[in-house]
């Protein structure tokens, strides 16, 4: 793309990297740099250095943070694990302000078909952390096929060591309608139903 | 957003600056950072910094340019002049390689609507550049009421100064078909038919 100059391309590219970025997305993030005060250009690529240096991982819940123990860690209930598969899932389980326990990230599922075993994924610090004061485990991993055999695969291994496994859910969204929601779901929905 | 730590929710905000980006996607991009190398989450944010610092204005044409003057105005051929409304539609036409002129970037279009009169756009500016030299002076801004009327108003002016303005074809797009042309562009290019 030698129609733009030497600075802007390589921005072009660097943009390129981030998920879902096209050349033409990239080119009007570019444009919009341009556009910006020296400051705001200077704070924005800062934030980027700021981030990737200061964030970590938490060493007991995988979670990120910018000490060695992340607050949840070190503020809340430890008695109930909740085990997810990405920090992301964090920010989505911790959007609700319901759950007061701790959390486990595996930093991924247990899936053959990419070659990801069961020593690949966080499963070994999860057991690790079991010990009496811990009560329930809250499987939260996603409910596909990789996500629920890991589920399985965990539960397996933790219920010997006498802790309450459980898992999230299935059944039709709120809001939802009967009529567009899947067989699978359906199906789960009936087995699962509770009386009221 | 108090469910990020601070240096993401502090990135995630300079994402949502770029356009089209909102929380989510912004979310998306910061992950991604946070995944890349120490030295790529560098290169990355001096990618910002050095096009912002890099990038200025041509001053005889306007287009983004390392220099004082950029390349195209140092190198081609000056007796043709292609107007257009931003850099970006210098891109636009680079693209075509076919183009061996100079352009004058206007840095936007007259908008009564949004307050911009021709005092507010580089119409002085390409006026001072009509000399002998200068034959023919394409307006290439778009073709909505803005632009047309931008182009009229420039070509109004320029014709006294005994320079031959054009306008950008208009018609039915390459490869477009006439059932869904709409009417303004099909009744053009009724007019503007060519004998074969």
């Amino acid at each position: 793309m030698d129609v733009f100059i030497e600075p802007i391309g390589r921005l072009i590219n660097e943009f390129t990297k981030l998920p879902g970025v096209g050349r033409k997305t990239a080119q009007r993030y570019a444009y919009k740099i341009i556009g910006m005060s020296e400051t705001e250009a200077k704070n924005f690529a800062d934030s980027i250095v700021n981030c990737k240096r200061k964030v970590r991982y938490c060493k007991v819940c995988g979670n990120f943070t910018e000490n060695e123990v992340c607050d949840v860690c070190l503020q809340r209930d430890k008695s109930t694990i909740c085990v997810v598969k990405e920090p992301k899932d964090v920010v989505a389980m911790e959007k609700l302000h319901e759950y007061k326990g701790v959390y486990h990230v595996l930093h991924g599922v247990i899936s053959p078909m990419e070659g990801i075993g069961p020593d690949d994924i966080r499963i070994k610090e999860l057991l690790a952390r079991i010990d009496d004061s811990v009560q329930e485990v809250i499987m939260a991993t996603n409910p596909d096929v990789e996500g629920e055999a890991t589920a399985m695969y965990i539960a397996r291994l933790l219920k010997p060591l006498g802790v309450k496994v459980t898992r999230l859910a299935h059944g039709i969204p709120v809001g939802g309608e009967l009529e567009y929601t899947d067989e699978v779901t359906l199906s789960r929905a009936l087995i699962e139903r509770k009386q009221i």
